[in-house]
């Protein structure tokens, strides 16, 4: 199917959905994919490769000769060329910024450097500064100059910032103030003072949250001295966001992170990804087994105390895994803190003791349809309820816990919540069915 | 507290974070609350509704007698402004609307119109468009004169949009790049005519990919005839893409979703929406009970059999949940489609077959340390590997069913899974001792 230049250009016009692009990528030999890139021009492959997903990307980078990979990262919006050159080994990474000028190759070595969380990792340094002192007639003459430099990027193009003579950040004005204003007004005089900044080692999923919560299109990026680095776009946050995201789901789901996507994982990642957590669990779980033999002459002396062990440990589960999943996301989106503790525990038990109350009922009822004798139904109801408040506790007060303890509270899955409440539920149920039960009286 | 304006600008001032002036304003006795609304100036009222989530800005139009909420109201971004009003009843936002200048209510009320879901209820209809036939200096000034009448945002004012003489839409430029243009060159030179837009009654969350997707700042809005209604903010389509994302995780953590903040949700609420689905599962565990109790000669023959159920279905379960919320969330961030099917379910086949053979060898040495015989421990080891099987067939087909069947599988949450594996997990169990376990042979 690769012959022609001219086939490749049809190719990107007809099929221009990202996705797709990566899935018949995907399927190309090795011999074809190389192919591919001494076709594609270099405004194709730039193009490809700002709407390919970061790890397709890096495999076509990986495998272009370096002098056409050289060229493409020359002409790569500059936080893409980042991102794309840290996912390679420092040898191949440098392969390839051999080939691209000195300038800005210099440039992405400098991204290069910070610490991959940092928001410095995702910022673009190519960023409209202009003096503080200028009028707005000599600020745009200053951005239209600038402009042949910068890459085309409408985030990064928005805001103009103001800096002083010793190149701390002063202020900031929209581009479209800029060119709206009077031409002769002082950019100081339109610019806002009060800039939401960070600092270059802030969190990278803290700045795009800050980003996000200020509705801002770019955040500047400033070192120590408040002397302006570059910024954080609006889109790279929402990319950071996502992935946070998708990292807390996988977590909470009781895996660990894929970090790559979920079409590109071999079984073999799925695997390694998920057996840790299986077999954490599977370990604490196996208390469960011990709780067993340890009633196993009251589960003798009444064997109907069996038929409703999954029912009471699935539902203690299940209440917990509500309150966890709600709780965890709220606290991702900074709805609840620490100091909130307090509420969430009494908002919590008030829910719970609504919900212990209704399945009580519907477990007296369900062990009622089972036949079996009175105190036993007794038994179920007091159990359930019981066991539901006890959830209710654990899966509220955990969470916070380990935000006190600075642990991030998305690795409390539901799995590990109903793993925490099985054991001690069915503690809950024999005690109950001990006090409950004149059969069990003497054991 | 509450005393003269200049104590609230203080105020607004001092507590600048939104959550921990909600949390403030929560506090306040209704007394209170309506003499903040007087206190306020008008900006400071815009600013403070601009900023505060949904629920307290729209209790705090409610109290707000009308003529001062008109006023806000008719200051407020035009998309913020229809969603608060979208909230109250039809009575309370025409009391408010009415006090507001009949151009600016006409709008609301014409965005009030559009379905809740639609891309159009929270699109911005201040869109900038010039004639596609004017040149870049006219252009800029049209912008000029009509930015009075614009809201200072800079999203909207990212791009400029050409419309030909019938108004439909024919393009779209940078309002960077107009800027920078030569002054005599046509506008219709400067745009891009392959414009990524979408029809009024596209679904949000839908539109809002979209953006994301094309990383723009501003995505527009057209009638079936391609005329320009309006733009979807970059801001506006994160709020949404972040809305959507917590009703997934609440969803998959076995709750209806909540749509509150956390903090503002009653427990009453919590109940209401977790114990629908609490009592559903319930109804589906029951049958776990029947299960046992259909092999209760069984387990009378080999107590030992009980000690082992938690630890089997809560592994079945664990194995599900893990595939559910890792697939979930890779279908709602569009990696996986409905054609992956078969990649999805064979990939999770393979994973499965390889967690299989390691938990079927901890189910082996933990039989072994629970000293039961020989016979139970190939049991329990059999049993785990079936389980686990099962468990990822039924995980990764049922999310991708119910896509086929246009239902949202955020629905699939870790707790149903779980539900479904323990009745079937526990067949399988029986199934397999009947097969093991010479004791069993004649019951």
């Amino acid at each position: 199917a690769i012959g022609t230049p001219k086939a490749v250009s049809l190719w990107l016009d007809v099929v221009d959905d990202p996705i797709e692009r990566a899935d018949q990528l995907g399927d190309l030999t090795e011999a074809e994919a190389v192919r591919l890139t001494e076709l594609l021009t270099v405004p194709e492959a730039v193009d490809l490769l700002d709407t390919l997903d970061l790890h397709t990307a890096v495999d076509a980078l990986r495998i272009a000769p370096p002098a056409r990979a050289g060229a493409v990262v020359a002409h790569l919006e500059t936080d893409r060329a980042a991102e794309l050159l840290r996912e390679l080994d420092a040898a191949e990474s440098e392969r390839i910024l051999g080939r691209v000028p000195a300038d800005r190759a210099a440039v992405l070595r400098g991204l290069l450097r910070w610490p991959e969380d940092s928001v410095a990792a995702h910022m673009v340094p190519d960023v409209i500064a202009v003096d503080d002192s200028v009028t707005a007639g000599e600020a745009i003459q200053q951005v239209r100059d600038h402009s042949a430099k910068l890459r085309q990027d409408s985030h990064i193009g928005a805001y103009v910032f103001a800096v002083a003579d010793d190149g701390r950040l002063r202020g900031v004005v929209s581009f479209r103030e800029l060119v709206l204003a009077d031409e002769g007004t002082l950019v100081d005089d339109l610019c806002t003072h009060e800039v939401v900044s960070v600092t270059a080692l802030t969190d990278q999923e803290e700045a795009a949250r800050l980003l996000v919560r200020h509705r801002l299109l770019a955040l500047p990026v400033v070192d120590d001295a408040d002397h302006l680095l570059g910024v954080l776009t609006a889109d790279d946050a929402a990319d950071i966001v996502g992935e946070e995201t998708t990292e807390d789901a996988e977590r909470q789901g009781g895996s660990q992170p894929l970090d790559v996507p979920y079409l590109r994982a071999s079984p073999f990642l799925l695997w390694r990804k998920r057996i840790v957590w299986l077999l954490v669990l599977f370990v604490a779980e196996m208390y469960t087994g011990n709780v067993m033999k340890a009633f196993e002459d009251e589960l003798d002396a009444v064997v109907a105390l069996a038929f409703f062990i999954p029912l009471l440990i699935g539902t203690g589960g299940n209440t917990g895994t509500q309150i966890t999943t709600t709780l965890i996301r709220a606290m991702a989106t900074e709805n609840v803190r620490m100091r909130d503790v307090g509420r969430v525990v009494v908002k919590e038990l008030s829910a719970g003791s609504f919900v212990a109350i209704a399945m009580a009922g519907a477990g007296f009822v369900r062990a009622w349809m089972l036949g079996v004798e009175v105190q036993v139904m007794v038994t179920i109801a007091l159990s359930l309820a019981a066991i539901i408040l006890w959830s209710s506790l654990i899966a509220s007060v955990i969470p916070l816990v380990l935000k006190k303890l600075r642990v991030d509270p998305a690795v409390v899955s539901g799995p590990m919540i109903a793993t925490l409440v099985d054991g001690t539920g069915l503690l809950i149920y024999f005690w109950i069915a001990k006090l409950t039960l004149p059969e069990l009286a003497g054991l």
